[in-house]
């Protein structure tokens, strides 16, 4: 292959050789997914990952600059999955007062099963969130706007109060749910945390329905 | 100094020689808390600080039996002496309204002030609550009980909601602080905490008085 200088520039982008690049990206993705589900993200290796589709090193790097943008690609993918499927159970199809319930409920479940089952994921998810990475970050922002999505309907159909600030009531409910999401947090306090969860959930409810 | 078998058994609790011993141990405590807070917890040494009392190593172990019994008596007495304050402050001279603005008010502050002001102290009970030493689990022990303390006042002057179980409701609230006093949490979310702390504490009242 050559390159003029232009086209070169476009290798160190994300939109090399169109859709082919998405290809090769996802493709580097999933095979970087499955390593670190079985190795962990520590014991995972950029040449490993390129060795194993029979790529360079060198060349990988034209899609990921660096082991975290891998690391942090995987991590917003499994927490983007995780955001998304409780966005589609807390839609129209349900009642606000039952969005709210199932937000409490899923995330909790949702993140326990990660720390009981993918092991090694909930520890890139712990890396994630303790180094401030910003899939984490975005996260929280996913799972504002579903909260702002069911308060709004919830105050629209007039099944929650609407004194509180909009803004207010929202973003102290995204805290209230900070035990049951956050993988450190879900290292020391899985006992009962279903039950825990329910809890904090008719609390916020009680509230918004004051 | 001779002992008999059974006085050399005393020494390995804690009640060895009294009065002095206690002081022995307080003395002790204070010199590794100076140290802690001035080292960290990672560089102080059960030699170091038998060393500036000018004690040997050896008779330290009387007192404490490794370095972590040491850094959980200073953790202790770190999280007694917070949990202390917020209980005085929220006792029956103010309102159980105002008290639960008070726990939310007092606990971000509290631990914002460690944080900011005694980073090494902070750190001591990051490690304290990753590892799960036994300090952490009493305070969230007696946060619940100044919490159930509020709540029941509440209850009995008809400021509170009665319907739903006061250990359910207890549990729920406790939750809800856990993201104003987790030393890991607040690394990471220290920007905006007494704005949001605020904000939890009056969606925790709303519900309270629904």
């Amino acid at each position: 292959m050559t390159h003029n200088g232009s086209e070169s520039n476009k290798m160190s982008g994300h939109g090399y050789r169109g859709a082919s690049e998405q290809e090769r990206r996802e493709q580097i993705l999933k095979v970087a997914s499955e390593q670190i589900r079985h190795y962990g993200y520590q014991k995972t290796t950029v040449a490993d990952i390129a060795k194993s589709i029979h790529l360079s090193t060198a060349y990988l790097y034209n899609f990921f600059e660096s082991k975290r943008a891998i690391g942090e690609a995987v991590c917003a993918q499994v927490l983007t999955e995780m955001a998304s499927e409780i966005a589609i159970r807390t839609g129209p199809g349900v009642s606000p007062s039952g969005a709210i319930t199932l937000i409490f409920n899923d995330l909790s479940s949702l993140s326990m099963r990660m720390f009981s089952e993918e092991r090694r994921l909930h520890d890139l998810l712990a890396i994630a969130f303790r180094e401030r990475w910003r899939p984490p970050i975005l996260y929280k922002e996913e799972l504002l706007q579903i909260i702002r999505a069911v308060v709004v309907r919830g105050r629209e159909l007039g099944e929650f109060e609407r004194k509180t600030s909009l803004e207010e009531t929202c973003e102290a409910i995204r805290y209230t749910i900070e035990p049951f999401f956050h993988p450190i947090l879900l290292e020391q306090e899985s006992r009962r945390l279903s039950e825990e969860s329910r809890a904090v959930g008719d609390l916020v409810l009680r509230s918004l329905q004051s």
